[in-house]
């Protein structure tokens, strides 16, 4: 049996590929009415309408029976993170998995998501599953591959074989900081590619663009003791390749609609979900101070977001900039 | 000066930006319409219809001029480069650059392009422009940025001096090899990423097969000497990224109109323009086989545009493949 921990749409795509793999499933979700219509009219018909779920998932309020679970799944927001670790670690048994699903930074104190549930629930064996998926194709069966990364390469394969599906293949990695990096940063830098779309400046460029964000991403990564390689795989360029180019990202879309000329206001107004890039931008400035590291297209989005520049000056800036090794 | 041997699309958006960079250029193209074209009404009207060509473009039928000019850019279809090479090669003094900005293996021999033209020329200096550019972006000239890659860092540095524009940025690399690997093996994987889609198979899944071609690429890059991280910038993930996106690749459309159920004969049948990754889908199964390396999602696409498979049948065999690790 697996706990979900998160009602919103890839939460809910994540428990209707257990439940069709065979698994009884509890799907722990905020919002009342979720709960309601998941175990009534077997739909999320506010985070993921019209898809039938399978009747083996049951929606609870109740966070208090996760730690009875072969693993968990949390797949909240990435700033509600600790805060429901410190609630499941209550009950959560030495060794139990909990794979976090979420994809930032922690905005308080610039920490991987790892870390943050590993200072609220030590005893947890804490692992990443992280890739190249939307929620609305995973749900209808389509195929897909993740990374799922976790301390140890024992732990991470004993995990993948309890989460393999038909349609989500996970890749097993012991690169915890490399999976998590590359799924944080690549927001940040799908809200730059979509504001070059958005301002009409080309496929080119915007290729370019998300080169030299594979790069912030390498650099910071392994500053922080990640291998390289991991970005190459499902958790990094996949990851980065899927989010950069396609309107169903949040990311994506809302850096499209800047380049377009509307307000952060207006867009995040309109948005029933949480937009990661926009905290994760200045989570990472935080992170990247602590280490030393240049992130210029990071910066940008963060002063974009932020209101410290315009867009057309951040993009004059990152134009403007001398041209160094690929790697630097 | 500056000579470009190649009038098509690319060749002539080159042209383009180093003219309008302040250098004269001399163009040559097979086409005597093109010529004509260029010369009278400052058009390539086959190629790269729609934009009006700098007057310090001269186009000719003639290579004999070529050796005269401070760097030569090479820009036929991969297969010709060998045969222009040896012509130009005639004329061509010692340490003279030449720059192949075409993208392949040769099919005959197996062999990188940059080896073909070495065999053809030795006295030249052979360096590479490749990285994730439209020519018809190009030539409007929005932003972009390439790998330049030469034997030396010192020849690298040199030749991107020379070839520097304001929207043309290209990195100096020392690293042939791998810049040329990514370029040539990105048409094959744009294919079978076409093709997944033309079968509707999700966003997800399509990022998925990118990743897996990637670390294909990875694998024989290594092999044949290149470094890994030269993999992370314009001329790899760069170009990989705008390849297997983009309807306005030639070799994604294929593969989208292949998903769709059109025929290879079918679509070439209404084409001007070489579709690349036809022929190096099975130049790359000559290469593979002589350094013992594992590409399924090439091979895959070799038996699909050879006929030996359907693509239902190596869509499934892909997708029945035990897992390993991401970089196995």
């Amino acid at each position: 049996m697996i706990g979900v921990v998160g009602g919103g749409a890839w939460g809910t795509a994540l428990a209707q590929v257990y439940a069709q793999a065979g698994h009884d499933v509890l799907l722990w979700a905020r919002e009342h009415e979720v709960i309601e219509a998941v175990n009534g009219a077997h739909e999320n018909k506010i985070f993921l309408p019209g898809v039938t779920l399978d009747k083996k998932i049951k929606a609870t309020a109740d966070l208090s029976h996760m730690g009875e679970k072969q693993a968990i799944l949390l797949v909240t927001p990435a700033q509600h993170v600790r805060h429901a670790m410190g609630v499941i670690g209550r009950w959560l048994p030495a060794g139990r998995p909990v794979v976090i699903c979420a994809k930032g930074i922690e905005l308080q104190s610039g920490k991987m998501l790892s870390d943050a549930a590993l200072e609220e629930a030590p005893q947890a064996e804490i692992a990443v599953l992280t890739g190249p998926t939307f929620a609305s194709e995973i749900v209808r069966g389509l195929p897909s591959a993740v990374t799922l990364a976790a301390g140890t390469m024992e732990a991470a394969e004993k995990i993948c074989a309890l989460l393999t599906s038909r349609n989500l293949r996970p890749y097993a990695s012991d690169d915890l900081t490399g999976a998590q990096i590359g799924g944080a940063v690549k927001n940040v830098i799908a809200i730059a590619c979509g504001i070059v779309a958005g301002k009409g400046l080309g496929e080119s460029g915007r290729a370019a663009l998300l080169t030299r964000g594979l790069a912030e991403i390498a650099r910071l990564s392994e500053k922080l003791g990640a291998r390289r390689e991991t970005l190459m795989g499902m958790c990094g360029v996949g990851d980065l390749m899927l989010t950069c180019s396609s309107m169903q990202s949040r990311n994506y879309s809302l850096g499209f609609m800047l380049g377009q000329g509307r307000t952060l206001e207006q867009i995040l107004g309109e948005r029933k979900s949480v937009t990661e890039g926009v905290s994760t931008a200045q989570a990472l400035m935080v992170m990247a101070k602590q280490h030393g590291i240049d992130m210029p297209v990071a910066r940008a989005v963060c002063d974009i977001v932020t209101g410290e520049s315009s867009i057309d000056a951040a993009i004059s800036a990152l134009l403007d900039r001398p041209l160094r090794t690929e790697k630097a």
